[in-house]
């Protein structure tokens, strides 16, 4: 029966015959609970393996009521206040939940508190600020005019994981779960005991699937239940002064609220990164990872598998940070909604396996009348499949209510094609490597490794008209045949990984992504234009190395050979002409799309050539520099057009066009991964149509395929 | 035959009939020559005025080719050259057009020019470079992947507006004219002694046109004589080692090329100015103020009045400037390309008389084949008329080619309908003011007065795709019933007019125009907070008070009711839904147009309405702040349309939305002037499609017209 495998199912209670007969039909050879769903008791020997989902922060309110100090807190800002008069009054929960928060004033305010002169940028002193209990307000002395805010820590004393599924759900009786903050002594001691007796009484269970370690993703509901701020990589509701008094221990230097306040962005991952943020990231990882091998070898020791999903109250872990591997888990699980979240997980180092959950999600919100749960099913496989084949999960899997999948026609058989070809990936490919292009490509910003597959995003796999245009690249690179290394800019300080033949910085101006001000850096841009000069590609997405610096605003405009007008230059005219016929745009039909595009972007130097405009403004243009090429994109949208388009970019400006005809095919709706020792090659179909492609191996035409919509096709390359 | 009157004409050899007949036929009371024509001999004495244009700075090789050192200079910076080794040449004159430029190396070009490292933004020391004169290059010690430009002096042998009309009307054989720097000694001798001896030999002229005075605005033209370079406000090309001498003495600071050639944008108006640019500004008002006025003088000793025209080597009047004044014209003549330039004209303090040249400028590129000479003259005078309703010119004009008019069929009596729309003005009138809103509009920007009508510029009414969205505003404005004061920050700090009840702020991020880190000044913030907050209206168009700082990008959000995202709050989430039901939006035929509107801008606070979307993006807001309001467009083109928009806004913004009606037409197409002591009130159609409008006086409905195309109806308001 586990002849399959390679999958995990959901159960609940009252569903144990249609779990059976799914795991029969599907070959699964793992089940699980959910958050608001029991494994059923009759299930716990059906021969399949036991996940228990474990929740090492929530779902034990006594001890919260208990221990009201050890629940766990979030940094908040307040609304900005302008004053009008020499007094100032603020409401500090005012637009937020108090059903989710609750003033902390347990820990000293004055100590951890900041008042907040918004005008000058700088905290008003404590002796000029007053907190009312009574009413939850700051009353302070103003200077009239200036706008205030006020830093202050609540109490998470609603988790908001299970917010977010009571009120998904519409959940009704379930109490409100309070986030536990597991770091601190009481409650660590506790959440250990709790797990060596969960260990004890439940040697049913193969796999703690550890949902997650200690501290929630930032995730604040206002008044009306609404999400109000979301940060998928979010830090702020990972402290409590107990945690930042041993911060400012190893840091050396006083903890200020504004580290992370941070303007009220709370280090948004756009923001450049500050060096105290960095400080706090590292100083949680070393910590986090210390306690979360507590709780693994707890479970090893009963000889259990510890699985960590990879979201939640995953802060602190850090899966590309350098502290993750000493956890010692023999596994990661996360939700794959993408080709780039797939590769979020299954290029994580330092487990034993990955475990994609596959969408959707099991829940009403999507099983329901409107509601398209094959179509995502579908879509979300053929985003996925192509970065699979380029970097394998070893398992996926799917959650939520089984009773909702089960019920729906069609459901069932459209997950048991997705099995099949997923299982069909590792037998024919021998679980080898797929052929990649001779050469590295790095993706470049300020964040580097430890954001690998994580950049230009907010929160995994969720659409904003400003990212959409960048996302895209890494999007399309997860199922190209490149080795893709993320590296900042103190790797290029450091020195370049010689392998790395082309280098990609994508990114909105006086973003973490573009770089920002690093780019005034000499050092930086001396070392990228030598690589460059010497043989390089250096590719520019969106606003890539732009910074206002005297008289270029693209501090690699030479390279790039464009710049943006801001405004200086509408003096100087410009003569920009469109020669569209270029290496990059064979195999398109017609005008790439990019996405939002830019505005004002225009060709410079001697060595450009314009491939396509928005009226008079560019959109793409390569330029020849050194020895080597610069080629510009105003936006790239994930499209298959787009994979095709970014194939070809990045080949040109690696200077290494006839490579690219190794393993190829014509058609850009389909792709081909090549796996030269298992001696074959999967070639897709990445549209709903049928599709007809040229296949070209070793620069040479073998044949013709027609492709059924999204099909995958397996062909030798012997 | 001088009845009608108010008009210029030009004339040309050969068309004496023609000219005596059209001085006729068009009531003209005066004839010019122009650049590339000579007035006829027996048209000095046919009684109509005589005006000589007059040329300080050319059409005076022999001189020039005398007085090499005295030919005016200009600062240029080189292309910007990056270094791949230790050494660097840079050819200076790359990109400019020889039979323009000519590299000044008679000055010590260690001591005027300045190399300058770009990527660390300094210059090096002058023992690190070397000029090479045989081959006009700059040989230095670099840094290698550094980025390098050499600002240095170039004598400027053909005349720029002399080139581009040589080049504009394809003249052959004229030899081209050199420029020559009036304000050193030798050349500002002869130049008084020469316009002494015109006075003295052409009794029968009575106007000296000069055209212009001493520096010609920046206009460079490339190798392949196209423009490269042009600024109409641009004082690059009034320098020279003399000059510079006297101004550091003035200043009582070292004189840098960089403070020129800021870092080759050359202090574009769009630039934050820096101090020494002011200063440089200043000094260069007062000596050519000081000198124009030696030469008008002399004009006046010989009983002829002195005119100047505002173009070509304007540069250092500055009309709007303090010194302009003291110069004792009796007339400025400008050309008139909208409503803006005609009230950049009329609004000139200092001068008995303003007169409007009116285009199309009779030049071979209109008049010919596939041009539209009428469809231009009456586009022209539509968006002129609208301004002159408001602020008078007291005379319009022609120029160029009389020939070319005389011959195109209709266009003739074309002006003669302008003309006698222009004429009747001034008799309906009887030349009273027009009626105004009981308060005060002020644009705020960086440079205020000085550059009133001329801000969000490059060259006047030259469109732009960056411009038009923000010209617009002044557009409208031009023929909109507001008295308006062009102020600058200092004028904030100093102390607002108490008359001004709305202040405008319209411009692109870290422009001059929005006021860039102006806004960090909580001088600037709390003082129009507290105006706005005391019952003022605060319009913001773009990207007003743009600057990032301690957690917002519009310094006046809370003011304004809207922000911009730039990345760093995405993941605070935004519900924003437009509620279009408005005062402002009354009278407005669907969506307004906002040109290139803006992207990201998201509403913020309590108080806001939104009353246009681009997608998810504000493009158009109201908010309530205090006792005043602030409103939020996203661009304004000129429209007629926009001008409605425009007026509500204003009212809207300033509370005082009763008033509106005083004198008011219904029709968006149609716009009043009222003149309560003539009592009388022009309605006008602003568009080429008859229009139907009520007419309403004193809040209550007058009458209903039907305008034909175009038309002026003058009503009685008794």
């Amino acid at each position: 029966m586990k002849q399959g495998g390679r999958l995990t199912i959901p159960t609940e209670l009252g569903m144990v015959d249609d779990t059976l007969n799914l795991i029969h039909e599907l070959d699964a050879d793992a089940i699980r609970d959910c958050d608001g769903t029991e494994m059923p008791q009759q299930l716990k020997h059906c021969g399949a393996k036991i996940y228990a989902t474990y929740y090492t922060t929530r779902k034990d309110n006594a001890w919260a009521e208990a221990n009201p100090d050890e629940v766990q807190q979030e940094y908040l800002s307040s609304d900005r206040c302008t004053a009008d008069g020499e007094s100032l009054t603020i409401e500090l929960l005012r637009g937020f939940n108090p059903q989710e928060l609750k003033v902390n004033d347990l820990d000293d305010p004055k100590t951890w508190w900041e008042v907040m002169d918004r005008t000058v940028g700088k905290p008003l002193d404590p002796s000029c600020w007053n907190y009312c209990a009574e009413d939850g307000t700051v009353t302070l002395e103003s200077i009239p005019y200036h706008v205030y805010t006020v830093s202050f820590l609540a109490f998470l004393i609603w988790d908001p994981v299970h917010m977010y599924n009571f009120i998904t759900n519409d959940w009704k009786d379930d109490p409100h779960q309070c986030t536990l903050d597991v770091r601190q002594p009481k409650t660590q001691a506790h959440v250990i005991e709790k797990l060596e007796r969960f260990c004890q009484e439940h040697p049913e269970v193969d796999v703690i699937r550890f949902t997650t370690f200690f501290h929630q993703f930032t995730l604040t509901f206002d008044d009306q239940k609404r999400e109000k701020y979301v940060e998928w990589f979010g830090y702020s509701a990972s402290v409590s002064p107990y945690i930042l008094k041993q911060f400012e221990q190893w840091a050396g230097y006083p903890f200020r609220p504004e580290y992370i306040v941070d303007q009220g962005y709370f280090n948004s991952l756009f923001r450049q990164p500050s060096k105290q943020f960095r400080d706090f990231i590292e100083f949680q990882q070393i910590e986090v990872c210390k306690l979360a091998k507590k709780l693994v070898d707890i479970v090893h020791g009963y000889g259990k598998e510890a699985m960590m999903f990879l979201g939640d109250h995953w802060i602190g872990t850090e899966p590309y940070g350098k502290y993750f591997e000493g956890i010692g888990l023999d596994a990661v699980v996360g939700s794959v909604g993408s080709g780039v979240t797939m590769r979020m997980i299954s290029d994580i180092k330092g487990v034993k396996y990955t475990e994609g959950r596959l969408l959707p999600y099991f829940f009403p919100d999507v099983f329901c009348e409107g509601g398209d749960p094959i179509g995502e099913a579908r879509q979300n496989w053929l985003q996925a499949r192509r970065a699979i084949l380029r970097s394998p999960l070893d398992r996926i899997g799917y959650g939520g209510y089984l009773h909702l999948a089960e019920e729906w026609p069609g459901f069932i058989s459209t997950i048991q094609q997705v099995v099949g070809e997923f299982r069909e990936i590792h037998e024919k490919t021998g679980d080898t490597k797929s052929n990649t292009a001779p050469f590295k490509v790095a993706i470049l910003n300020s964040w580097g490794h430890i954001r690998s597959w994580m950049n230009n995003q907010v929160h995994h796999s969720i659409y904003h008209r400003e990212i959409y245009s960048y996302v895209g690249v890494i999007e399309c690179l997860s199922g190209m045949p490149f080795d893709v290394e993320f590296i900042d800019f103190q790797d290029v300080r450091d020195g370049l990984d010689p392998d790395i033949r082309v280098i990609i910085n994508a990114g909105d101006r006086d973003t973490s992504w573009s770089g920002g001000d690093s780019w005034l850096d000499p050092e930086i841009t001396s070392a990228i234009r030598k690589f460059v000069h010497d043989g390089g590609g250096f590719i520019g997405v969106g606003e890539p190395t732009a910074v206002q610096h005297q008289g270029a605003f693209f501090q690699l405009r030479d390279v790039l050979g464009v710049d943006e007008e801001v405004g200086y230059s509408l003096s100087t005219d410009k003569y920009n002409v469109c020669r569209p016929e270029h290496f990059l745009m064979e195999d398109l039909n017609g005008k790439p799309n990019f996405g939002e595009g830019m505005k004002g972007i225009y060709a410079y130097g001697d060595h450009y050539q314009i491939l396509a405009q928005d009226g008079e403004y560019t959109q793409m243009a390569v330029n020849e520099y050194g020895h080597g090429r610069g080629v510009y994109l105003a936006g790239l949208p994930y499209s298959p057009e787009n994979c095709r388009l970014l194939l070809r970019s990045i080949y040109y400006a690696a200077h290494r066009e006839a490579d690219m005809k190794e393993y190829y095919v014509t058609n850009c709706n389909t792709e081909i991964a090549a796996y030269e020792s298992a001696g074959v090659a999967a070639v897709i179909n990445n549209t709903s149509e049928t599709e007809k492609t040229d296949v070209v191996l070793h620069g040479s035409f073998r044949e013709t395929l027609e492709l059924k919509p999204g099909e995958m096709r397996w062909i030798s390359i012997r």
